[in-house]
């Protein structure tokens, strides 16, 4: 191995992705696990960025109509079991409450008591909980559409989770809505569909493939899945959002009615769909370096550092003064909607190790301001989307007038990295051999290198789907929405007829 | 019984105050009771009115250093278990989780399987939980303060419920704090009194008088609750907001220890703090009367309704343009750092069934804006704090110049007529004959008059205190915190020597 420069993340992305990832978001201070299986905790680093994307979302979500709500964290078991291929599909996942009470036993300590009648499920998603609520709120198409966001924590029981990526409880927002017709409810599902690709591109720098899921993938319940899809470094795909199509499944099963015009009675048609902090994840696995975050500047909780570099005591004083004003002057301006948020990092410790602690957090901007720079009434700027000998220095009152050019500049810079790098591992592939070939890992230095997202023609059949998954751990991330009418083909396994080209990738 | 005026609500305050509280929540449509035993669903208008209760106390907390984070909602019982009184508090309230999937059973349906090896409990509070990561967190006197807050969900199995003042599962924030000294972690619980008795003031409008707990109704583990209560219309106290001093007891518990400057190992003082959905229900039975809620304007979700009134499809359009320029012209303004918030409500029903929806949901003002109005370039008022009859006509340009003006005088207004209501029925008792008329349940009218806030001397004993409640339902509700030195006296029970008056009253 050739001798490399020292970075701040142990391992490189290179030499081991999932270990990477779990350094990076130690090393960021955003999140750890907790002493409950497969439970973490998101601590003040990790739940700002998830506030910020909250808020964002949020906006987008009322400004379009829908209103917040919030219902019961617990679903009785009949409520669950009403929609048959939606109750299948969380069983094994569904953490049950069985008990109201602990009492205490001499020999053995306290144990459960105050046996339920029912069990309750703790919402593994509320699909079935806000149908029956739905059903006594809709009478006639005057309550309609009604257009609902819950922002709450879910619990799905998973065997092997991950930080941010897989945690048995995690934070979500999940929207419900009811239509008069099929038509209004498909467009809303594809309005939602808009609003998560828009917000992963323009706020999280991600650009996203947009398409249905198949019938393997879909929501249990769902006539239809709609997702948003994203290429992590290692070549990965990432669901990062969903939107359902629920047809009139739910309205049936929950008998969620209303008068029409007409007087005549009809099932609504409903839609669900859902962002969580498993977009965190993403964001880390698409951004991050080896010397650890880079958060996009239209969601990082710090946009800009300033670090004063002091020698002695006496230089204290006028040095904060001057980074002072320059936190004052950064924070009168506005960057999307909100004041910019600047940190004027004061602690008493080492330079550099304060600098890399800030670097490992992924902060856009990090200023060091000396003696020498206020002498020439300066500032030394660190772009954290550039290295670190491409630092400069900047006139103090450019650097002010600039910021909100320099924070779009590196948004910008990360989508096309980003989409650079997704374009690069993107492929038309219509043979099997190069199929199988672009899946197989094959050592490049250290790194497992898999191809990508492969766009390939398949014949619609689960049959095909399974094999190739099988083989290859690959699976169909979407079909795409809109596809060309002339893109006809042939199923890159059994050569039948296909309609279209379908995104073929591993994923977590 | 006397004719009188038919009220939005029935029945009035006087004839039944709980069954009033009751329909006041569903003529506003602000919450509803759920099939799940004591949990509340929160509709969107009592959810935004919780969203911007969290807004103005995040910012609060936030200015005074505090961060967010989130915890995982389960607890192992192990965990609780740590500190003997917080677990003897809680036992008897604890949703308990016992299994973590459904299994399939021919006979009976679903099942809970998959017992977990040692049962979780539904945080009840987070103290235990956060106090195992705070022991991970603190390792040297550069670590603290910590000052974490967190918004979550929280479950108490409660036998008796009622709509947002005491449910199954609620909303709340609960901070928790570690300190070096018992001086800064004291100074801590002040501070967060602080900040609800002002929040309580300014923006709730609600009057509030702060106090420690006695030991009976201290939180389970600490060694001070402060606290803030009010007067509700009944004349009952609500306590609206606790700040506990939990000294060292759970940083034994958890093993939360530095090392101080001199390398020496000590245990930190910790503090925990909270305010719930509970709010809304203080809010709720302080301002609202009998045609519903009467939203304090620093709080409600909209401030301003406008009301087209329109006889004829040929009004229609030009009605609703000038409706909508003061729409707009309104919504430039800033109200407490936010945008004023209007709803332009254009739907096809009834003028004065439209009007009583909004009289009933509380918003400060309302706009009738009919042709008439329009050619005198004028809007007809009615300001929610004031009755019908004294709706008046003002000039647009007046209205829109003032309206920041008019907002506060609502605000201040409705401070005002609580805190002249509390003052009214608050009196310093001295023999305990007096003491139990006050209490003692009296007719007027229909409404059971008790007689409010009893100031009192209490000799410090619990077997008074207990004497007392047992004998009239009234329990000590705070001991304030500056007592003057000179108001010694008897104990209104037993007559022993008494430092000071306490507050007595009946409570929610």
């Amino acid at each position: 191995m050739s001798k490399e420069k020292k970075t701040a993340i142990q391992p490189k992305r290179e030499e081991n992705f999932p270990e990477w990832y779990q350094q990076v978001i130690k090393q960021a201070d955003m999140a750890e696990n907790s002493p409950i299986r497969g439970c973490m905790v998101i601590k003040p680093w990790g739940y700002t960025l998830w506030e910020n994307i909250r808020n964002v979302l949020d906006k987008k979500f009322k400004k379009t109509g829908h209103v917040n709500a919030y219902f019961p964290l617990f679903i009785p078991l009949h409520l669950m079991e009403k929609e048959a291929e939606h109750v299948e599909g969380f069983a094994k996942e569904c953490a049950v409450v069985t008990h109201h009470r602990l009492q205490s036993d001499q020999k053995h300590g306290l144990k459960p008591a105050g046996k339920l009648e029912e069990p309750l499920v703790i919402r593994p998603t509320s699909e079935t909980i806000i149908g029956e609520m739905f059903a006594k709120w809709v009478q006639s198409y005057r309550d309609l559409p009604l257009l609902i966001n819950q922002w709450a924590n879910i619990v799905r029981w998973e065997m092997r989770t991950r930080l941010f990526l897989r945690t048995t409880e995690f934070l979500w927002q999940e929207g419900h809505t009811a239509h008069q017709t099929e038509k209004e409810a498909w467009e809303e599902t594809l309005t939602i569909l808009d609003i998560y690709k828009d917000f992963a591109e323009e706020y999280m720098a991600i650009p996203v493939l947009t398409g249905e899921k198949t019938e393997n993938e879909r929501f249990p319940g769902a006539i239809k899945t709609l997702c948003i899809e994203a290429m992590m470094q290692d070549r990965k795909a990432l669901q990062s959002g969903t939107s359902h199509f629920l047809g009139q499944n739910f309205a049936k099963a929950s008998n969620i009615q209303f008068q029409d015009q007409n007087g005549d009675l009809s099932y609504v048609w409903t839609t669900s769909w859902g962002v969580s902090t498993r977009l965190i994840g993403g964001i880390i696995m698409v951004h991050g370096d080896d010397n650890g975050m880079c958060l996009p500047p239209r969601l990082a909780p710090t946009q800009v550092v300033i670090l004063p570099i002091i020698k002695n005591d006496s230089e204290k004083e006028y040095v904060f003064d001057y980074c002072n004003k320059i936190a004052v002057a950064l924070q009168e301006k506005q960057y999307y909607d909100k004041q910019i948020e600047v940190s004027l990092d004061t602690r008493e410790m080492n330079a550099g190790e304060k600098s890399w602690e800030w670097i490992k957090k992924g902060v856009p901007v990090i200023l060091e301001i000396g003696p020498r720079d206020i002498q020439n009434d300066s500032v030394f700027v660190y772009r954290r989307d550039k290295t670190r000998p491409e630092r400069y220095s900047q006139k103090r009152d450019i650097f002010i007038d600039e910021i909100i050019d320099v924070l779009d500049t590196i948004q910008n810079a990360l989508f096309n990295r980003a989409q650079a790098f997704r374009n690069e591992h993107t492929r038309e592939i219509d043979d099997y051999t190069s199929f199988q070939q672009f899946f197989t890992p094959h050592k490049k230095s250290d790194l497992e290198i898999f191809g990508g997202f492969a766009l390939s023609h398949w014949c619609g059949s689960t049959e095909c789907e399974n094999k190739i998954n099988e083989d290859l751990s690959v699976s169909i991330r979407c079909i795409p929405l809109s596809k060309e009418k002339s893109d006809k083909g042939k199923c890159i396994l059994c050569g039948k007829q296909s309609m279209g080209r379908v995104v073929f990738a591993r994923a977590y």
